[in-house]
């Protein structure tokens, strides 16, 4: 039997960024912080690694149990270890994020612990290190959003135009010229028009589209090409 | 002052996977383990996390340590946290990797503890979940090499084609068609042909190019629309 001897031990955390969609803006669930330090405090969902759990459990549980949400595809985003992140103990924390549809979850976020979804622009002030976790998961985003059309994912059976166009502004934190991104849009060829159309936001209406969902399987990266550079946004952000 | 009683402390290790290009193939640096257990068998550069240390310090430190490398770009990858992954007990490991041009290093490579460059296809076992980590480092290269031309940062100051797409080819695990790939190459503009060829592998000789340097930095993206879908390069991987 071997031991390493001699070696610091640290705690080791999980939090978890929760982006959700609701149709025309992009959010950041939040929540209330449970224990001292900055108890009260607005938080990420986070929590300790329990000795018997692996990471991936643990993102599931601690969500699960801050939150209600279950099924939600975590995934890992990267560690933060600066030796001050927590002025009590250094705690390593391993960080988590997903993007979901926020109102396909709605029934599912429990009260228990007042989750509340927050507009991403629009944080209040976070404990410790989180906005910084906040801001490197929104630039993992950007890199996912251009090479996988995932943010499909998060839009409703049909959908308009101007929602998908929302969401990629939201995303990429930059204004589309409405008429470049129709275009743009319909040349990859995944969307199909329905014969109805959306009228809550103006008289004329938007007509409402779905997804091919055997092209989209078969083209994987024909939304490629219509993201701007994703390095300069980047940059910029 | 507070305290959080009753939590899990872990050990914190930090493990380097460094990818060199030598102008044909692209290698993993690796190093024989120095402590039980599993001594003496090959291991990525490996090392546990000092109570004072950031985690990107750690990883500078370790890689210099064990391999006299410094000023080598490392970037986060993920953190390894199975309960079993160790053996002895359970360690949460933090994986870093980097890409670097092997000749350039060549110099700086100390012989301390005999690192020692291998084929990326061809690697011995590996302790512990190393050659996961190895899987994992791999396929965020491609992710990398598909938005970024970073490529090129592994290249010499001049370069034939054939070198060029050695490169690519072994970044994404397939072969290119030559003429297609010269076609493809060209069109970005980023390349400036010299009044040399290089004759090592042929009678006819490959013409010697360096890169469009300005151009380079203006049109960063210039390479992205050659890259084939990365993600079923990655689904087959």
């Amino acid at each position: 039997m071997h031991e390493y001897t001699g070696q610091t031990r640290l705690l080791v955390a999980i939090d978890c960024i929760i982006f959700g969609f609701d149709g025309e803006k992009i959010k950041v669930l939040l929540v209330k912080r449970g224990l001292e330090p900055e108890k009260g405090k607005w938080s990420l969902m986070g929590g300790f690694l329990s000795h018997d759990m692996s990471l991936d459990n643990a993102a599931d549980s601690i969500l699960k149990k801050l939150t209600g949400l279950e099924g939600v595809y975590l995934q890992q985003l990267e560690s933060f270890g600066d030796p001050g992140r927590d002025p009590v103990e250094r705690t390593l924390s391993v960080a988590y994020f997903a993007l979901i549809d926020i109102h396909k979850y709605e029934t599912q976020l429990s009260d228990t612990y007042h989750p509340e979804w927050f507009l991403q622009d629009n944080l209040p002030p976070l404990i410790f290190d989180h906005a910084q976790m906040v801001k490197k998961a929104k630039k993992q985003l950007k890199y996912k959003a251009a090479l996988h059309p995932i943010l499909f994912e998060l839009l409703p059976e049909r959908f308009t135009i101007p929602q998908l166009q929302s969401l990629y502004e939201g995303v990429y934190d930059i204004s589309f010229d409405n008429r470049n991104f129709s275009r743009k849009v319909f040349s990859t060829g995944l969307l199909i028009k329905l014969e109805e159309k959306d009228k809550t936001n103006s008289k004329k209406g938007a007509w409402y589209y779905k997804l091919d969902k055997e092209k989209y399987a078969e083209n994987f990266d024909a939304f490629l090409h219509f993201i701007p550079n994703p390095d300069k946004l980047i940059m910029e952000g």
